[in-house]
């Protein structure tokens, strides 16, 4: 099956007229994906999404057309045969390479879902059981070694693999139905008190019984929602805070003195995306509260994960579907927190993500780390009605995704609406707001 | 002034032709500068560019486009009174900043960089004497002190700028001909050992005593060309070596241990740009060798560079004028440098990156750590007849820039016969060397 051309549309809807999934630093993001398709010369195609928040989308758009000149003309048997041989080619090109992290290895990892997501269409399997399929031997192969060695050898990554062949099947049967745990951001910073008291008490119909609240901005506040939230849902439960890389170390430190008396379970980003070294001085700080730490879903490079996982600083293992070079990286960061047992705990929302972690959070339950219900995979409903196979929960678990690849197939008549510039959605707006130049 | 329009010019240079420049991985470079010029209603235009490597320049050019859109419009008049103010408008672009670091941050750059040049042309000064005549509190506003401040608060950074404030005009004077000491590579990985002789005699006869080495592939070559190379340049001038990222850490350390007995000053990038725990590993496990560890040109962000300064991993701290966001977070840098004692031995080479640096080592030496001949600034000759003003040296130390703004003014015919892909140098190229997209 042969590559031969390839289509990336810029999709953007414009959430921010809700103000729908908004942080203190992402004031109005319009939710959007550098969509890609990878046609072939067989009925099938490889489809995968990067998410964005609005303005850039056309970025990654650019670098993902320009990276496709990189695989149109391969076959998908090639890929198969090695998956590894296609992001060296990408990640490790002579001269693309010196682009850095960011836009260029989000673009490089489009293309690799795109591709593990034909084969596993090929295949006839959900990306997950394509991955619970694979021999320990050849996703040790996927994996880009030079710089992880140290946290995690090849030979480790076979054993914790080997290891879990043994209850295999019992898991996989399982979890055929229901899958990963899921827990919901109940506390969104906009919200009224009596919107989050309906939001918990829809969840905990559903059965859900772990909830989010975003942080950072006043203290008092914060304070005040945290006891809120903690009183509306009962000691039992667990609770989270957010604070999405508002504080620098110091202030967080400060801030979260005021945070242990609620039980929490874990504070979510409370410094910059990359300050690894800042995490090890919180995690001594706060060695006995209740909460530890958790990120990831910005952290641009496996190398970055390593040094979290390996020196203790984070518990949860914040993975994201899009951020890092696609299921190459993503292998390898859920094999090192299997070592370190730091349980994975993907991050959602955005457009499309949870109908791609919850492959993540399957394939690490079942092949890597066995399955648990301390593994929490995010879950947010938002614009599901856009997608052919809106992700689902029941009794606060997923609903085991069945069809083929990651099963991100939008629906036509929505990605028409929302194209960029030109959709619907789109064409009747002032020309500042379509620019996404507008200041907030 | 009024900044109406912007030009961005795609400008390769086929030096693969000759392998200039080449190191394990970027095998055969095509060096290449994505260059702004931002027109004003004056005679005056903003100048800067952003050294890469060949394919992905267009990247960069398409995202530094779409980031004029936040600076055309807007007048000089407005940045000089706050640059901190475009700064934030770009990098915390409340949908853009989603982008992370690489190309985006490595875009925002360009922006602030031709800023800061058209200020300093209008101001008629070189960009050095800009900053050098900056009052220590302006400076301070120039910084985004979230994610560092827990390594150098504003107060320590302002002291640390007002100290210098005493000896800083006979600094100056002393430095107003001669500027910072400057350093070679004498041997690249591809040259003959005759090669290297060539070069080093060439280079003592112009006065330099300090001289680096690419190493990596091979360890056993790596320690007969170190020793080569002591016994050409004797024990009293400086080597360093340079191994471009090539190792894991356990792999560095293995390599590390035969470069002991060779009194190297410094081993630059041993391991990948964003393991800081690997760096503090290194240089635990080094304490008592002759060299300590050196990085940063591909550093993407001041957080990792306040993490290699504060926890000491690094004693040559090597900015880079494009990896980052302009001269606000390198003169960040540069402070934080300060405190911790480093000395800054800015990353040249490339595409007038030399030009660049050249100003941050005057300011450095003049206004914030005080003028030393430990502080070297790396010299690399390559494409100097590319540019109106040539990076020159003198007795082994950099002639003082004299020409206004950076001095980033390309020769007019250089530039035509240098656009991709229409100028004179690429249109007759076989389409795949053109499209770069042909594998090493």
């Amino acid at each position: 099956m042969k590559i031969i051309d390839c289509e990336v549309i810029d999709l953007r809807v414009p959430t921010s007229d809700q103000l729908l999934g908004s942080d203190p630093f992402h004031k109005e993001p319009d939710y959007s994906s550098a969509v890609l398709h990878l046609k072939t010369d067989s009925a099938y195609q490889g489809v995968s999404v990067v998410f964005t928040v609005g303005a850039g989308t056309d970025w990654l758009c650019y670098g993902i057309r320009d990276l496709c000149q990189l695989v149109v003309g391969t076959t998908l048997e090639d890929f198969a045969a090695s998956p590894f041989k296609l992001y060296r080619r990408l990640i490790d090109h002579h001269q693309l390479r010196w682009l850095h992290d960011g836009v260029f290895r989000m673009a490089a990892g489009a293309i690799l879902n795109a591709m593990w997501d034909l084969w596993a269409k090929q295949q006839g399997k959900p990306l997950w059981k394509l991955l619970v399929d694979l021999e320990p031997s050849f996703i040790a192969d996927c994996i880009d070694w030079r710089n992880i060695q140290d946290a995690l050898t090849r030979e480790e990554a076979i054993e914790i693999l080997e290891r879990q062949r043994s209850g295999l099947s019992a898991r996989e049967n399982q979890m055929s139905e229901v899958g990963p745990k899921a827990y919901c951001t109940a506390g969104w910073l906009g919200l009224s008190d009596e919107d989050i008291l309906a939001t918990i008490h829809r969840l905990q119909e559903q059965g859900f019984d772990s909830f989010k609240l975003k942080v950072g901005r006043n203290s008092q506040q914060d304070v005040a929602r945290i006891k809120f939230m903690r009183e509306a849902i009962g000691m039992k439960s667990n609770l989270m805070v957010d604070a999405n890389q508002y504080w620098g170390v110091d202030e967080a430190k400060e801030h979260l003195e005021a945070f242990r008396p609620y039980g929490l379970k874990w504070v979510e980003e409370p410094i910059a995306r990359d300050d690894v070294l800042g995490y090890v001085e919180l995690a001594k700080t706060f060695s006995t509260a209740s909460f530890d730490f958790a990120c990831g879903e910005q952290a641009a490079s496996p190398v970055i994960f390593k040094q979290l996982l390996k020196s203790g600083a984070i518990k949860y293992c914040q993975i994201d579907a899009v951020r890092v070079a696609g299921v190459n990286d993503v292998m390898a960061i859920i094999l090192m927190a299997a070592k370190y047992e730091v349980p994975v705990c993907p991050h959602g929302g955005g457009i499309a993500l949870c109908n791609m972690i919850q492959h993540y959070g399957m394939w690490d339950q079942i092949a890597v780390s066995g399955h648990s219900d301390t593994q929490l995979v995010e879950y947010i409903d938002f614009l599901q009605d856009s997608v052919e196979h809106p992700v689902a929960t029941t009794n606060g678990h997923y609903v085991t995704p069945k069809a083929h690849g990651w099963g991100l197939e939008f629906v036509p008549e929505f990605l028409d609406r929302h194209r960029f510039p030109e959709g619907e959605a789109w064409k009747d707006r002032s020309p500042e707001r379509k620019g996404a130049r507008f200041e907030v």
